[in-house]
């Protein structure tokens, strides 16, 4: 295929040196929630093994479970065309990723009358994180 | 548990007017692409059954699709717990999400070294979508 580059490298310019990261299990394939990597994030993650993002409301590099424990440990890492979105395929340690203690964050689904929350937490989020 | 709603409505406004879009396969769960929708592109997904963006490049309604006949067609679509992330499991008809005729645009994946191609192409772009 013409044009078609073997290598492709994270773009972080585009997005004002973050890039949007989709954590997926690596066993079901459920998509378990969205968040964002910049360059130190993403280096942490290939070197540790376990997933670290970017926190932009706290504007901090975050190790996803380094408190609860509830860590995501990597299994693949994928790349998009364009370079600009990452895709981890994880196991996800304590069951749940979502911070409401529901495995996954997409836990909203489409009625035709809105979008209703379907079902239950895996976890107390109060008991794991504290009040 | 409390504190978690029963509804979640799409955030626009965190996003600038524009919440990131995962289309996922239906039935194998493989992460096909990730663009962007507005309210309006969100809209007419909904109405219509077929996966509708905003095209930040060309700054315009994107119908996925309606021109190479390659739609997306709806088979659930979920919203984080945030609102701000929304997830479409869809039939990609034609085989391939990505323009340059892979099946999914994540595949680049990284072997130590970087992120390095994998797979084939399904179609040739220059065919589909002409020169």
């Amino acid at each position: 295929m013409s044009g078609q580059e073997n290598k492709q490298k994270p773009d972080f310019a585009k997005g004002g040196g973050l890039i949007p990261a989709i954590a997926q299990d690596a066993d079901t394939g459920e998509i378990l929630m969205m968040a964002f990597m910049n360059e130190e994030a993403l280096s942490k993650t290939l070197t540790s093994g376990e997933v670290h993002y970017w926190s932009r409301s706290r504007q901090e590099l975050w190790h996803k479970g380094g408190t609860s424990g509830h860590v995501q440990k990597v299994k693949e890492i994928r790349l998009d065309c364009d370079g600009d979105v990452i895709l981890v395929k994880i196991d996800q340690v304590g069951g749940a990723a979502c911070h409401t203690g529901h495995r996954s964050c997409f836990h909203f689904r489409w009625s035709g009358q809105g979008f209703e929350l379907e079902g239950e937490p895996v976890f107390d989020p109060e008991e794991v994180y504290g009040k």
